[in-house]
């Protein structure tokens, strides 16, 4: 068999692998002493994709993924449980909740997002609008007093709460008001910050977001991760994941050092990359079918910060604002690359591009 | 019949009523004691929509309801005394002033806006250029000190009278420049901004329109309320409402409420909701035909402030600015919900389609 | 006769007036005691529009113009002496001077703007846009140094010069690296702008245009028109022109003042209306065809500044720039209204379609 | 011979060259004293273009050039040592690298600008913003303090690095976070600016741009140039290329001195103009086949600097970040004129583009 798997992986031809590529196992990683595998340039997956298809070290064997679907009844499928859920547009659809014609801006919430610090104030901006583009009611964007022109220019829908630090976050008196709490974007690493963020914390009566530096300070302070209310969303990318929960050796251990993390400590972990892995307090673990590396680029989780901020303000249940929260940035994201390409793709893009992606899960 | 009622609302199929569901009435809600009535998904309604079909309570009996026309003639039509109005495009149509070939900017009106206050300067944006989005010849925006970039950024078109104040109103000199004057959006609670609301009242000789924090002041001195201008123009939303004139059992006392509020202090109040309901110190009754839930979103009253301001100082009669101004207004969020679907829907979108509302009215 | 225009204007029926309706004088308008003359909804002129076409008391009984070529010769045409000329497509598409494949921003002129103060910066932000989209190589705009954020986040392409006062014009120093000069938009009164506007005058080497509070300052201090560089270009709006060369009894009057000034000051007036009417100091009077009434809006005279000054440093003669850019400036104004529709066309909307206007001239 | 030519060019007719127009040489201008030359409207080069089509002042005797292929092969047209390269679609699109799956913001880069002054702050937000749509993963730009609202409101995605000066760049402190920098766009020459300049040279250690005012500031202290990285790209317009370099008696002698210069200190030289010229320090020339006169504007040059910055940053190595540089800033500026036409074409319409640009590459 090796002879042969190292045959075909010396032609020039286009390797197909049907199901998964020999020598890929579907669940797990190899060993370090790396086996005899196929190369494939495309493999089409039978029936769902393998857990492994989701790991980066496994991608040069896996070349493009397709899905080849064999007609499994859905109700079979509901009934096999699964490690891992692929979230696909039919998986979201009917997460959504209908606008009611009686309603008013008071039915979708009131959030609070605090963010943005003197060279960092564009997180700020970004994350206000993505929130505002996201369905909610009212927004109010607590920033340092210096960035109230930037904010009110940039997006006039967002009313403030301002700080009495010009430059950074030093702490917020009212919090009676919102009905969920993100912080994090653009925040910075200040001293003063750090304990207005434990503060925050202590306060805090809502589901609450965390992002970047806000993740960044926790990292510091991990003892604060008991005093996180349940049903808390923590939004690292791997770097800020590591700082928080430790190094793994690979892409596999991370995951399940992911898993274990949200489930000790009670908080929702949506884990960003390609295919963003979302880990649950009760061990359901999915990853996403939307976006591109054209996402890639400054601002890209500040955007995700404010969508997911704008559901959970909307009373969607923790779990439901990360996942569709996660769908729709990516959707947005990949319109974006459609009419700019994967290079010229910036944050403001997706945030241009969030009503399209709701407008293709009508 | 009790039993034959229960029996169709206990079933899974559509249900369509003709007119109107059985058990319903078709000009009041029933008493508090809910009787058997139809659970309908679709209404029909024969002739003319029913008065109950615009009250919160009754639309899960309803259902969505659409008009069928029976040819009754328009002469006819015209010559019944209806208890409330429908706007629809028909009537809209012909309110449209057409614009002279010799005209110029002094020919369309020169507005007043008093907007804005530190936290929420959005608001002096949204409403600015929401008036010159919509036929205004010049638009003078008093505001804070402090927000004079914000709103030279954002609407280079607008004009500023300056506070000396930096953070909220504290008083205007000049008002006899101006053929109607606006105050409200963003405006804040400061108490020297009510006593600069009071002389504005006392002074201004022009018609005006009170949105936002000028109807929550005007609500904690209701005495003012006998020295507003004939033909004055009110909008509140339903909270703002109860603030003014007193809490009411249910949408249908709200609606009898507005009326009498009207005709007691000669004003025109527009009491924002799904069909907004106008009512005219001479005791008419209108209900709105365009908007949509999307627009239940931050800003959005701004926007509508900004409409009807630049209508009234274009010499459109009180009436008819109203009327019009909420029609075009929904219909702008009509056109915008199509583009970005009610969730993205955000007031500067709204403002964007005035044009293109403006144009479907041609 | 009179009794067949009386028996004709008492009819309901649309009236179509062949060449100029009966009683009507093709090149001047009635005496105060008017005549009897025939009220078309329609005239289609033969071969010319004649001269009362453009005079606003005469439009009642033209209704709207139709030009009706009956294939009088281009020759023949030129031989003609006419009183005015009508500016039309084919005049203009030859004034544009191609760009050449070898040449640079240098190639395109640099010109300063003196624009802007406290409560008006708005009206320099549009005419530095509307200049630097109508083929500029270089723009310096001179503005108070309270601006200087407004200019720079609105035009990024636009360098500044800084005058030392924060809220009006005081004065500046270096005029020496200019091809042509631009004042008035939004300038205000103050005394000190007086004083800075007298010595501008004096040391400008250029030819100039003059708009707005410019204007306004020149009819305060009169003797200073026989200061102007010949070929300066003078945009007043009818109010502004009467305050410069005095009041006329009717537009006729006006009209022939115009000529008048423009001969006596050698300089260009560009006297702002429907059809815009355009005299030079050699005589010569022409008639613009482009714009609408939408175009009456705060800022639509500021981007009018904005394209002539931009033509006039890219070295076209003065009355090629004024009556290139009064056409452009109406072209761009009529794209804008099949888009936005005329209530809702504000001035920047005029500056988004100058590029438009210039493709359709290719 | 000389007699037909003569004739030739006396006459009114359309003259169309084959290959090249006779009496002029294809590698070389003619001596001062002009020969009899064919002045052709349009020439169709047979194969390749030849070298004098790039030169200004041969423009007038070749008209428009056309391209004729005559199936020379491939394999051929790379054997044979041509003097210089012309750029084309064929030659950029194999040159951008792909984005992976799995890669995220770190894999792009993070590039600094250092970039404005008081009164050319739009230099420092052109220059950013083209960085971050040319695929960019972080930008930081280092701006003057009074410059931070300018920069958060214009380009949310950038971070900030700010002077402590509030005018013009005085020095920066930390490097070591960039993988490349760029220097000039806006900068002033503050003699500050020019220690600031030098002591940046000496302690980056990156490949480094260098445009506008850095370039002036070189051109004063020519020996930093032997301080410089080898691989760093110089971005002059003629004029700048003079300064640096020294005078040329024409194109063809500024073309010999650009060589010469790449050479003497191993820097890639990126000679702006119509077929912007790239020279390298192994003595490679490249001539860029996009672009058009309506790039001829203020800021163009800016937004080449952050483009070619952002390609430095992800790692294309210096000569292929100049080439793939250039020509996507000429395509987009082609696609911008398409939009826009030459007159309204300004440099944030370049930026708009550069997303359809790299499209067109797919």
């Amino acid at each position: 068999m090796v002879s042969i798997i190292d045959f075909i992986n010396s032609l020039d031809n286009q390797v197909i692998s049907i199901d998964i590529p020999s020598g890929l196992m579907g669940d797990k990683l190899f060993d370090t002493k790396v086996p005899k595998i196929i190369h494939a340039n495309n493999t089409l997956s039978i029936a769902f994709p393998k857990q492994v298809f989701f790991l980066a070290e496994a991608t040069k064997y896996i070349g493009v993924w397709h899905h080849i679907d064999i007609g499994i009844s859905e109700m079979y499928q509901q009934m096999v449980a699964a490690e891992a859920y692929f979230i696909e547009r039919k998986d979201v659809v009917h997460m959504l909740n209908p606008r009611n014609k009686f309603s008013h801006k008071g039915t979708y919430g009131h959030a609070l997002l605090i963010a943005g610090s003197s060279s960092k104030m564009g997180a700020a901006v970004m994350a206000s609008k993505a929130a505002m583009r996201t369905g909610l009611g009212l927004l109010t964007t607590h920033i340092p007093k210096s960035a109230v022109d930037i904010l009110q220019i940039s997006s006039p829908e967002t009313m403030l709460s301002i700080d009495k630090n010009a430059y950074y976050f030093s702490g917020i008196d009212l919090l009676s008001n919102y009905n969920a709490i993100g912080v994090g974007p653009g925040l910075g690493l200040n001293k003063e910050s750090h304990i207005a963020l434990k503060i925050l914390i202590q306060n805090a009566n809502t589901p609450m977001v965390f992002d970047a530096d806000a993740l960044n300070i926790l990292s510091e302070n991990k003892t604060w991760l008991s005093f996180l209310k349940a049903g808390s969303i923590l939004t690292p990318h791997p770097k800020e994941f590591e700082r928080l929960a430790g190094k793994s050796n690979n892409s596999e251990e991370r995951i399940e050092l992911q898993k274990q993390f949200s489930i000790k400590h009670k908080i929702i972990i949506v884990l960003k990359g390609a295919n963003t892995s979302i880990t649950t307090p009760d061990g359901k673990h999915f990853y996403n079918s939307t976006g591109n590396p054209g996402m890639a680029t400054a601002g890209s989780g500040d955007v995700l910060t404010g969508i997911i901020l704008s559901l959970l303000a909307q009373s969607y249940d923790p779990q439901t604002a990360a996942i569709l929260g996660v769908y729709i940035h990516g959707l947005a994201g990949d319109i974006s690359a459609i009419e700019n390409g994967f290079e010229s793709l910036i944050a403001s893009d997706i945030i241009d591009n969030i009503g399209k992606a709701f407008i293709s899960l009508y």
